[in-house]
């Protein structure tokens, strides 16, 4: 059994809470940051709390002996206070009141050395989930490219819809191809997926949409066209 | 039976042919566009060819009285030069050697009266795909939206896969990611979806990001980080 304790009762918190109790062989605990005192040991503490006070709430952790681990994707590493430190990062947007498929979730690990990464590999083997090694630079990275990916994808789909709102389309209609292009890149690469008047080069098409669109929108339908056909 | 014929032997094409052949209700033929010359009578022809052709190839058929329609998201339905003439787009987009899952398709369907219109709906019933009546006008911003929706969301990835390949972090490490963040949108809106430091303005974290980027892709970064703060 693998003795854990999660601290914070927020959106991850709970998320994790719940897969850690289903996982056959992981004993969890739940305590709020608030009520940190005496802390028994524990093969692993997570601490699942917003970014800002993880460094304050590890403070509280700095005699402990348990390995210490936070979960966000932006933290370094070395913002923990306490004397063995990890990161347990689950690359997922997680959605208050709507289920997660935890063992889909890819689960980034560091630690400072081979004992206790051995440890965070066993917490997700436990777990059922994929675990990668990523260092705190390359975890900065790939939360970068989960901004495009994620927050940017999800902005060409609001002007999606803007589109359709204003000229009283369904905007339904575009959910299966929304789908499509999201699977597509598990088969090719994005750039060998890409299609689209910018990629043909097919300049009447390309200048038809502009004059359908407003200002703001063809601002960002030129700068993209232009990087689809540089790319 | 619906009798069908099928001109063209492209992509879009073959993924018809299959399709109506295996529906139960209709009977369909399938024409290279070179050999058109006689044609009996059917209750719908469809013209599954390139958008730069429809008229030409449209125009060898304005002898018949069968109806005749074309699957193109950008062309005008009056370009047909036939007496009878309707639209049967399917907005998906379909990769060779790829099979997709027809009966996901939404299909635009467009024609110049009422008996028309109740003929494609029955074709669309019999292919057990969703139909929606839009307008040629509709269907031109319709088109433009999946622009948004899937070449510039595509491209998107594709920053993100940069990104990653520069830092040796696996791009599969963001696939769960690209996939929740499609499948959100079908119970959320995308503006009540949307997350992320823009949507929050934390300027500390954006300022952080732009810096790890390179010209081109802080280009990009601060134009959509600016239209979701606006949005």
């Amino acid at each position: 059994m693998l003795k854990t304790l999660i601290i914070g009762n927020g959106n991850v918190a709970s998320h994790f809470i719940k897969a850690f109790t289903k996982a056959g062989t992981i004993e969890a605990t739940q305590l709020d940051s608030r009520k940190i005192d005496t802390i028994s040991d524990y093969d692993v503490i997570v601490i699942a709390i917003s970014d800002d006070v993880i460094a304050t709430v590890s403070e509280k952790l700095k005699d402990t002996t348990s390995l210490v681990v936070h979960t966000s994707g932006t933290v370094a590493m070395n913002v923990l206070q306490t004397k063995r430190k990890g990161v347990f990062y689950p690359l997922q947007t997680f959605t208050k009141d709507k289920s997660v498929d935890f063992s889909k979730i890819p689960f980034c690990i560091e630690a400072t050395n081979a004992t206790d990464l051995q440890i965070l590999s066993t917490l997700a083997k436990a777990l059922d989930v994929k675990a990668y090694e990523i260092s705190t630079e390359q975890r900065k990275k790939l939360h970068i490219a989960a901004v495009f990916v994620n927050n940017f994808t999800n902005h060409m789909y609001t002007i999606g819809k803007d589109i359709c709102d204003e000229h009283q389309v369904p905007f339904e209609i575009l959910l299966p191809l929304i789908e499509e292009t999201a699977k597509k890149v598990k088969e090719l690469s994005p750039k060998e997926a890409q299609t689209g008047p910018a990629k043909r080069n097919d300049i009447e098409t390309i200048q038809s949409h502009l004059e359908n669109l407003n200002l703001h929108q063809q601002e960002i339908y030129s700068l993209l066209t232009k990087s689809i056909q540089e790319n």
